[in-house]
């Protein structure tokens, strides 16, 4: 035997969480992505904002050091040489912004839930706390990890589609139809309760990953939208249906339709964007597959690492094509990315070409979507600019 | 050798065309959809508005009777005893009212092409005359006569979604991405010519056929509406992509899109219903099913004839399932359903109970349509009562 | 007005048919697609044995002569200056070699439905006749009128495949997953009764199909098979399930499933054909889309009429892309290469260049494929030459 | 901050791994599954035949022990206080028994990549070993850890599709329609090596993975198949398609297809399943669906996680239904069930209720299934009994 001393490269990075105690759903996909390729490893977390389920649920996921609450974990974290090197914030949204300053005063990387914050003031200081932070933060917009997303966005950016007109975005579901949130679920509670989530219901929780997408891939920002917005559940203080017209610079146009009230749809996320040279059609529930079609040929489906996939989404893909991937490997392709930023910024270096990770400029035009979504709104679906 | 004397009831329709010579497209399959199910019998028309190609259609038609224009043939079809008992029109937009109310006046009944005329001005006059008529007027907005679009109407109707709360339609085709009215498509330069549309072009086009559609199934007129349209090919006069927010009563709402700028679609025609207890998804490229969706049961797959479909879907098809119907077939069902009413008419009859052919009202109700989306998006998508 | 003298070339040809008496499935279809592109007009009919249901039903059609019996019929329009020039067979199996060598031998055109016939002993009679005859044999095998099998055979035949290796066909239905024949189904009697269908029971009523389709498509005949054939309904006297491996010349392979008690299926007839370079997949369910998937390059959707689909779609098809075409439309197009065959025989002329029907040959193919399926499977397995 | 002293029940278990240096796609396979849930620590290999990229890969790894063959870890380790408690064995087929043989002699856990080995002889040897060890063997056929695979059985079992009649089960691939091994493909190389696959070509490397998923959905094992191989690519020594007939007992019938030479398919694992009362349908490249088609109902598609679907599913699945689902974590799930296997032998106890790991018996069937495959073939596709 011979003892294989880990090349100081491939040491997992030390990992914290604020909140993802147990029975949290998006805790616990935090931590099998930041797993997944073994780029993390979880050691702290103030799992819970009641001390004694946040220690039971660390004790059972075998972490190292449990705080009672996020502000002793970023001061006690600091003060040790193996403490955390980031943390990832996966709270309701009223409780991202309080850890991630505390912790980016403190040059530890934030890895923070979407959208960014609950209101736009705390999203402001977010951003300035960030600005003069040396610490990185990665917002998970985690769509954006798919393979065949980031294959989309290479081909638009490559000009295969020509000139653009179209962006077709929807986010679907069929969760929240029935009130869900007086009937025990806790999900619905938090996201349908304007102190926990902010001012947009279904806008916030998924018009918000349809509209980063929709960026992401065409590369284009919206100069302004229309929004009709609805609360079809009586009692419902959020909307749970978006209908949103979107205009971009030179002249695209786009709808964008969130809704959680659809029964029958999971999380039916879709893009269509449209130039004047082609198409390309993308589901979030299909991911490995995307439609390309060029104008007079015929349509062609791209599969993630099959013939006429690029480098693109190779480059964050593990296995052969059809041999699925899915939501939790796109999930770990942003901390993988997240990864690679961390360690080229230990060395003071700048990411490796091709990184790409939601950043707190996304978080902000994220939170312009909502507020412009709402104002739209209440103005009768009157333009508002972005 | 017995003769077998045709019974009265099944003797053919005597049937007269305007429009619809040698290379038209929408003039062939009315002819097929008039001749499918053996209801109707071609015998006379002013097949185009050069004589010598009128003739010559007709004579390639195998046509009894061919006449220089449609005035000739309403006086001449009039006069005679074996004289057409209904004439289809086919001609573009600005030729339908002239003909129509030219035979309505005469007792002979009148199936005309979408959208109803190219001005609002026409559309009345039409309405007036029909009005006067004892002849009966069709509109061919074919869709309305797929099997499973039936049965999604029925279901809508038998309150299996419960109470609507949304309708989300779409009419995507890709055929003038580029400039196809420059390059020598006679389809395409009457499509886009305002002089022979009117006032809208993707809108009046498919934008009427989506928004017919929707109302047809859903069984709700929409209030009001919001429109942002597009002319994405420069040079063109008229609309080629439309985003519409539309607003039913009782609070449920919409969103309609029209393109004829998006590649890769064909004719993608696609509406989407969901109320309060499930939801409802058809596509006319794929028309022979039809995804029921009762929330909180597994997604059903209902097929033309198979298990699930009712009477009313039953009432307009011919085979089996599994053995694909598609659009002939649902145009004829139009044509067939017309007969019906014209042999109840004959002996002073209502047609048959289940009869559903688009009317007039249908056909105002889409003027309507194009005149506010027009109107809408000169005032910056600001809201327009229907 | 002016008189339209029909050019002779388009009038329609005169069409008898036998059998297809009220509520009988596939003669409605015949006479649909016999009507369809109005090449053919009915005007006689032995429509039913029993006399009175044959007046009964010529008269609901509408036919001008009605005969008691297909003999009388042959006779009595062999007689007449404006007799049938071509007659529509459509009896049960046991009932197609005698009227067919009836009408063959007065020099009237045979459309006959499939399989060939019951027995061998007759098929080989029928094929004596049709060889002494100047007058066509037209079998209808009705999927090879689809335009996108036309495609698919006009690919394999350029060689875009390569060399073929692989031909995988299957027939799926579930319609007698039950004993239906002990239920009242008409159909379901005489096609689980080997007196009237003959030895096969799948095999020949859907099995057929799936063997000319694939034998079409390919241009591959079969060498030899090995058939395992199951009646899984307790009682049924014939195969309601084929289980077939095929060997074709020069080492290609495949496999056939024909089967009628597969729950979910209607009418799956699928076809996949791979070659060293390339391969194809057709299924009638969804029969406007061709897939073709060239080895190392990103997968083809060929649609009818769009982009990448040639000639020989084109001339089989009415509408355009995204306008579904189906059954009624692909049988249509055997009527329509019938009518062409036709009037290419009255001037003494070969048939267009293109003109695919089935034939005697397809038929005779497909007698011996069930002879060998049913010898194979009484043999174990055995393989068995065609 | 509280030490969190992790609970003993949920420590990860400490892995070996033999096989999987640098390059190799199972291997990295096999450790993302095995880290997925947590469950286990992968501590030391034996990665490679060569000493030097053992070690180079088990330092990139960042593993604690690197050992220059599997002899020396198996020594090495059981000496151990803190060695590993099981180990993964994911070299090529004819380097499974050697080192699974030598684990199990130690008492250590033995997860074993599939095929069982390349001989029968080692399989027997294999057997024995397993027989006279303490410690578990898990077979890797990995598709069985698929959520909707678990769903189909416990439908099948619950006697949702009636007694069972067919079962149809393919497994088609294209990599290898050229000779991928002669131009530097060392995944080609052995899979089409003899002496490093055994004697199956597709047969072993996929038709196993379709005959187990058959097995392990259907409940049902073949009495006798029938083969007929083929090696298209001219040179290959091990057959790239298989066509086999499959008896079942008590009259149940099936088809088997394993293909790599059909351009097209990636891994287009396909399984359709009939009883006399139902069917079910699933494809390993949408694996969260599955089609249950109850006779005379509409279609239902299950999805995971969602209505209708069952504990046996919900048990193997981490996140809501609409969001996917994939190859990694169906691996996975082999891997936890295996965890749990492990944990409950620490103390003498059963696994829990509902644990379904693939076993020595499937490794032993499936060997039985390449050489039936073999031998029929040789035999001109007789029936050979299993």
């Amino acid at each position: 035997m011979i003892a294989a001393a880990p090349s100081s490269t491939h040491l997992p990075i030390r990992l914290g969480m604020v909140g993802g105690g147990s029975g949290a759903f998006i805790g616990a996909v935090h931590r099998i992505a930041a797993r997944l390729d073994d780029e993390f490893r979880l050691v702290a977390g103030a799992l819970s904002s009641t001390p004694e389920k946040a220690r039971a649920s660390a004790e059972a996921l075998g972490l190292a050091r449990s705080y009672d609450d996020f502000a002793a974990m970023a001061r006690g974290e600091a003060r040790r040489k193996d403490g955390i090197e980031a943390v990832a914030i996966v709270t309701p949204n009223h409780m991202h912004a309080g850890p991630a300053i505390e912790f980016l005063k403190r040059g530890i990387h934030v890895i923070c839930d979407k959208p960014l914050t609950a209101t736009m003031a705390e999203a402001k200081k977010l951003a300035k706390a960030a600005e003069q932070s040396k610490a990185l933060f990665i917002l998970t917009h985690n769509y954006t990890g798919y393979p065949m997303v980031r294959q989309a966005r290479a081909m638009v950016e490559a000009g295969e589609l020509g000139r653009l007109r179209l962006v077709q975005v929807e986010y679907v579901q069929e969760w929240l139809t029935e009130a869900a949130e007086r009937f025990g679920s806790k999900q619905a509670e938090w996201r349908t309760d304007p102190a926990r989530s902010g001012a947009g219901g279904a806008t916030g929780d998924i018009g918000t990953h349809a509209y980063n997408l929709a960026c992401f891939v065409s590369g284009l920002t919206p100069e302004a939208l229309a929004a009709d917005l609805s609360s079809f559940v009586p009692g419902r203080a959020l909307d749970d249906n978006a209908h949103v017209l979107l205009r971009f610079p030179a002249g695209a146009r786009g709808m964008l339709w969130a809704s959680q009230v659809a029964p029958g749809n999971e999380n039916g996320l879709r893009l269509r964007i449209y130039g004047d040279k082609g198409g390309i059609e993308w589901a979030q529930e299909d991911p490995n597959r995307l439609w390309f079609t060029p104008f007079g040929e015929p349509k062609r489906l791209i599969t993630r690492n099959g013939a006429g996939a690029g480098p693109e989404a190779a480059r964050v893909s593990r296995i052969p094509p059809g041999h699925p991937e899915g939501y939790l490997e796109a999930f770990a392709n942003i901390y993988a990315e997240a990864a690679r930023a961390i360690r080229a910024h230990r060395s003071g270096e700048a990411p490796p070409a091709g990184t790409l990770y939601p950043t707190l400029a996304d978080g902000l035009a994220g939170m312009r979507f909502v507020a412009a979504c709402v104002q739209s709104s209440k103005r009768n679906a009157a333009w508002v600019a972005l």
